[in-house]
């Protein structure tokens, strides 16, 4: 287990750094990040090289057992690389060039940027890359802000005229007949500035997709670079989780050794555990193996604005909610929060003035308790039986359709997890491109934009036994996001057994709801498919008085030895709690013990062991009666008849 | 009648079409717009033509009793185009020019694009102009996007310098010396894009004036060559109805042969009909004459997001609305949605994938219909004895200065549409250049921007005779948007009886209220005139306890052989239905027969006969017991002490 | 005691001047203002002057007993010097240099620029500077946007260069080592235009400290020319009170000879007389010394839209309430309405057709008022117990980070006034630049920039005997922007005899509250600070169930000779009415005569004598039983045993 914070020595005097190393040792901890902002520090000038105060910190923390993952530096790109190679300031969608003052602005595709990105990570490994303290690499920091010069432009027509068998092909493709947008030169393409106005939903796609890519070959150069001179040590990138879907995080997470992510809970008193869990399913999806949270919120974050402080016992709950879901390694962002700087205001662990205080005791005890439970937990892991898919390319479609105006893919495919959630049933949210026969249960929402080989997937799952739930606007696009020649869903009408009659996309005013036998009445909303069955039975129909009066809204098909559920509106969450818990209990999938309202039990297995992580995000104290046996780790205490939670407790349970 | 779609063969492979064509024709389809956005598969490259595909695709429909209207492509110029010559690509009012991938992206003041329309439209005409089975022209598509670019800066200059004998009299009638703004020399004139801040009235209202000149221009040189070349065949331009405010609708229909207009209910479940019928009452008035909807929405609709579907009967309602209202020709947009583009989401009669489906089955059924009942039908129109005044200027000039926050000339000159239609009275919506005397009522709500010719013609229409109702910001500004010197209403006070004592522009949260003898009391909205009568007669008051308390609110005065009326405030839409059904019934204005509420029964008149349209716009069925004898037509049967009508159900009746 | 109106002779035909002057006479007028938007008639072109129509109009107005102030007209640069010199133009935060056809579009750093200003103001004075009736000056008019050009970048950097002692200092004031921002090269060193997204804090405020010190040197350059050729009439600016915080007025108004504001009130009918009393009192405390208020509203007032028509009395109520709080000067804002131009709706005294009316008339009527107690008034004024700090840094630093989303220091700092106001207290808002020591009681919210002279200053005057009132954020910040490297309140721990232990900045919907002895139960809002006493007494705590239960939010503490309280959330008003007025009369602080709610009773002194001047803003009459004695002077009566007044009524009380 890897406890520890991202630590900047550079911002503060040297003679400070054997407090803070103390402090640091004193707390638990084992590692730190350091040196992701530092180029200027590392090459004050071109091609002038300054390792110095780096290897003193590496050492420094070393003698106190405290490792090094290092970050490369290229999101901060420095004043005078900016000055002297203008061009390497990304463009915004408004179509303005970056301004130097703040970060991420860089363009991956500059040739100026790439090659000035190589060197200074060149240097660094070079310097540092066999440094028996350096555990890892983190590739530059929270991917994500697309670009939009003229580089991108020329290189983007570049990527289409690999990508496409010639101009005809893309013209196909993207539907350019449609207002007289065909092309007759590659270098007529537009990159989906603000300036256009919606894009063609082709051209939109594949911008994305080139962006992504953009990203890929950016990493790749660098992660080449660290294989070479810094072998063995594993390399990662810090992801941001669920939600961000600017970027293709499966695509970017197949180079590294394993996935991370920046954990912001921001500490309201009253969240909802589902809300952080989906980020850590989705991270340790991204490998299907344990991840890091390598930045952990450790105080009140924000730039203009800050956000509420910790409540007493949040910052422990915190850990062991990600620990329970799979995190291996947990860094706090910050050790101590900058004097000065854009995020004066994003707290670390210590007070801007470099004391001590009441977060730090609370993760100085969790550094100690970590420490006595490690051993119980090293080669656990969560097991799931089942995924939720996380389709990017459908994402990214549905930022240029959104469809209903009320429509979010991240809400929709939520209303599914949080179902399963409240059950404390382990889910991967992963996406297509693995072997899905694995689950129990695959749930699949509104895969908007479903390729050849997914459909084939997908089916084969359900022939050879599998369950598959899919929502409405499934199998509506191909891969160029063009609409199906073919009634929907496209590709898998007969896996569901039916096809979908007509569509309604209701006024958020409408009242629409549907009717099903053993589950409780349910509104209808966002989105609302009148299905017509062809073998599947009928499971629910809409209300008389709304769209599609009496007409199938969700249908169950036997297809090949599996099933296939489409569910054609999106219910209330009620709903969908009852009929994904009597979907799980009829394929058999482990359902955990029962919990209270916002307390949730994660599991690890390893063997036939397995360790309980309760976790109680109430504000108020709560009994957990359904674990009823095994012996709490944290108090060494055996369990006997239920577990009493403190507000914002914890119990760890080997059973 | 025409009755048929808006097609576009391009957009699918050729074997489909005959089968598209036999499927029009079952559905009793005679007519279809095509080509209005085929500019690149007209002519590939600059100077080369092609139009053997549009030969084949107009004869195939021929061939099953289809004709064509072709629309000129010149709303989607080709990326060949504005690559080869970027100037021709509009410059929006944020300065950005527009980035080529969506479409009316030309500036219609460039030489360079005036040059490649003309070119394409003669190309066009010559090839096709007097092809029998080409019925008509349609100019552009939905007019309506400015242009700031310098080539319109430079022609802005001219065309003032046209309009105004001198600088001076510019500096005059803009009144430039307020804030030192007064221009030495033409070339100093800027165009009020973003970067400006607010405009000068004078100089925002004469840049709306130069863009609808700009617009008439472009479209006068497409109707010289259609006339030349493809003579006989009638022209028109699709608008949009009543809300936009962009260009003056009434200046560019005066070239045209007849008026159609684009017709989106978006399909609420409650709509109210009034809020379309205004549109084809506006579209009527713009020739004063039946007019075609040339795009009548088939199924739901919109880009990124995309609103709900017709219910049952909904399709077939809108047509008769229509039809009701004066459309002779009616033509869906469009035959099939298109499986790309940025209009994916804009669902055609068949669905994505050519199939036919409840939408083309109740479109059909009303094709049969019609054909059934078009010779009763043929040469009649809506007879109307009451205007509204629809004033571009005014519009143009409310746009600067909204005057009241919450003020909007669309939403106050529905208050008055809105208690007419209530009664099923006949209004022609048009313009102030006209003999009003044919009208027992003229209603000219808020007459902001007054010209001296508008205020003589009201003049004289009151004096010989008629009765005027106009409301508050009546005759505030002349025609260069100069405050008039002299109390208001400006030019009419002896008309009116009276003189705006003050007024005052309320908060929000302001309560007024006016009292009025036989009226029911109402709220006093959006601006409070307080009157001061010379000759009028007071009709109601404002209470105490807000502005102006006990002062005249509405006015009633006698000149020469009419009446003029005077309403100082907004009052609530009660108040007006009793207030205009008093002056209705006291001018003898034929009121239609009662009706349920959202119940409209629009009257066509040819010779002694009327026909009834009465169209249910309720999702209940209702029962009409007004109209007590006549013969429905489209059963055929004699109605016999009303009219029972299912949701959304229509009947048209002869009596 | 000045009285008057804003005339725009250059507006009107010669013809109407004498009509004019003579209305103004006969309404008490004895001042105008002209020529501050008149740069083009002035000098129609470049070095081409014309004054000959100023002439004629200053000697017609004096021959009626009017003198002139004259505006130097710098904020309304003419079409030819922008056409010409094109870098005259002002570039907004967006990028976009301004288009010509608004106003204030000047760059105050551009050479061309400042060469044409200081020659038309030098041309003006040295024809107009000795002439009799001109008695003062005004600059410019209504200072305050900021210019981001490439002008403003260098002279940025110069100006940076100036304040530090090299790079190094720049980069450590600045904290440039956070995410690599160090500059190697002053000329790398950017604007904060929103293309570079939030700038760092040390930069944000440096720049607005450049916009400020750009204006300041603008004026001080036409200040110079002023005294050369116009020497002993005085000079002022036209601030805009108490909310605008884009500029320092404090060190703007030093060099001027006294201060003045534009009073838009916009006469809500239900305006609580603090708003707009808060502007009054912080333009006293620019010079600590009368001022005038050189733009009354006198009518609706808007751009595009407008807001409501002064209620009779309200425009009379509103000069009592100015000149009961200092004012010597009144203007209204204007004479008469422009009849074109984008002020249009800005209404003046006089109608659009220049008749005079109700507003003419109260507004004679308190010319006639006022010249018959003025001989009372001169020499009086305001005497306050009370200051609060109104601190432009800390005002700029806010704006680059808020705090708390709900946070607005002016917000925050009237929570205070107002509980002052409402005891009838005459209080200075003021700057902390000056001898504190005349206070009984200083309040200082949010001091979150605290300079070390500043944090000097507040020491000694609790040491000495004084009563400080800090409140959350106080002490956060050195001049930098950097956080103090202690514990907050950072400098003044000792005085306030406390630390903060924690803080957390609450979301909207948590729910705190804070528990006083002898006070009321009150919220605690907007930031919580958890308090360690060490030697402070604990005034407040916090309640339990929300943030740092039980812990001190309020705390007070002896200090020298005098007492330091510190209040860490924001209270609600009536906790702060109350805690305020206790210390009022602990202070002994002479509080003003009870009055009910929305009247105000301001007081004026001169040796002995007390001018009660007592205001009632609301709708209906109002007594005031706590006068009881003294001579009422607008009616000349005894007060005997109370006041009455009307709606909007006034009186004047010598005591």
């Amino acid at each position: 287990m890897r406890y520890g914070a991202c630590y900047y020595p550079e911002h503060w005097p040297e003679d400070r750094w054997p407090t803070d190393a103390k402090l640091m040792r004193d707390a638990g901890f084992n590692v730190v990040r350091m040196a992701e902002f530092a180029w200027v520090h590392m090459e004050p000038s071109e091609g002038r090289f300054n390792f110095d105060w780096l290897h003193r910190a590496i050492d420094l923390l070393a003698d106190h057992g405290i490792q090094t993952v290092l970050g490369t530096p290229t999101a901060a790109p420095p004043a005078w690389l900016a000055q002297k190679r203008p061009d390497i300031m990304r463009v915004r969608e408004d179509g303005h060039r970056c301004v130097f003052g703040l970060r991420q602005h860089g363009c991956v595709n500059s040739p100026d940027f790439r090659r000035a990105s190589d060197r200074i990570v060149r240097a660094m490994a070079g310097e540092l890359g066999k440094h028996d303290a350096v555990i890892g690499w983190q590739i530059d920091n929270e991917f994500g802000q697309p670009c939009y010069c003229a580089v991108c432009r020329a290189e983007f027509q570049r990527w289409l005229a690999d990508l496409y068998s010639g101009l005809d092909a893309l013209n196909a493709a993207w539907g350019t007949t449609f207002w007289s947008q065909i092309y007759s030169d590659w270098s007529q393409i537009p990159t989906p500035t603000a300036a256009m106005g919606p894009p063609n939903p082709g051209l939109g796609l594949d911008y994305r997709r080139f962006m992504t890519s953009s990203f890929d070959t950016f990493q790749a150069s660098q992660i080449a670079i660290l294989r070479e001179l810094s072998p063995g040590k594993p390399i990662t990138h810090n992801f941001m989780g669920f939600l961000p879907e600017t970027l293709d995080y499966r695509q970017l997470a197949r180079d590294l050794d394993f996935a991370s992510w920046d954990n912001y809970p921001m500490y309201r008193p009253d969240l909802a555990p589902a809300r952080i869990a989906v980020n850590h399913d989705q991270t340790r999806g991204l490998k299907r193996r344990n991840f890091w949270v390598m930045e952990q919120q450790s105080g009140p974050a924000g730039w203009g604005t800050m956000m509420s402080q910790p409540r007493p016992g949040q910052l422990r709950l915190f850990v062991y909610h990600a620990v329970g879901r799979g995190a291996d390694g947990i860094l706090y962002f910050r050790w101590r929060p900058c004097r000065y700087g854009i995020e004066q205001y994003w707290h670390g662990i210590l007070d801007h003035d470099g004391s001590t205080n009441r977060r730090y005791d609370e993760i100085s005890k969790v550094g100690a308790e970590l420490k006595s439970i490690w051993g119980e937990l090293e080669g656990s892991e969560p097991v799931a039986e089942v995924a939720i898919i996380n389709d990017y390319d459908s994402r990214f479609a549905f930022q240029i359709q959104k469809s209903n105006p009320e429509f979010a893919y991240a809400d929709h495919a939520r209303l599914y997890y949080d179902a399963l959630h409240r059950l404390n049933v382990t889910v991967d949210v992963t996406c297509c491109d693995i072997d899905l026969r694995r689950y129990k249960i695959v749930i699949a929402p509104a895969l908007f934009v479903l390729k050849e080989e997914t459909a084939v997937k997908l089916r084969d799952y359900v022939e050879s036994g599998g369950m598959l739930i899919a929502t409405f606007r499934t199998g509506v696009k191909d891969q160029y996001s063009r609409i199906y020649d073919e009634p929907l869903p496209a590709r898998l009408r007969d896996v569901f057994g039916i096809r979908v009659a007509e569509y309604s996309s209701p006024f958020a005013t409408e009242e629409n709801r549907i009717i099903a036998d053993g589950f409780p009445e349910s509104t209808a909303r966002l989105w609302l498919d009148a299905l017509e069955p062809d073998t599947a039975q009928v499971l629910a129909v809409y209300d008389p008085g709304g769209f599609a009066a009496g007409q199938p809204a969700i249908t169950r098909n036997s297809f090949g030895s599996g099933t296939a559920i489409y569910v054609g509106c999106a219910p209330s969450q009620d709903f969908l709690n009852a009929f994904v818990r009597a979907i799980c209990e009829e394929r058999g999938v482990t359902l955990g013990p029962a919990s209270p309202p916002n307390v949730e039990i994660a599991v690890r297995r390893k063997g036939d062991t397995e360790l309980l992580f309760i976790t109680n995000h109430n504000a108020e104290p709560v009994s957990v009666d359904s674990v009823t046996a095994g012996s709490e780790l944290l108090t060494g205490r055996a369990v006997d008849g239920g577990v009493s939670l403190e507000p914002y407790g914890v119990a760890v349970v080997r059973r």
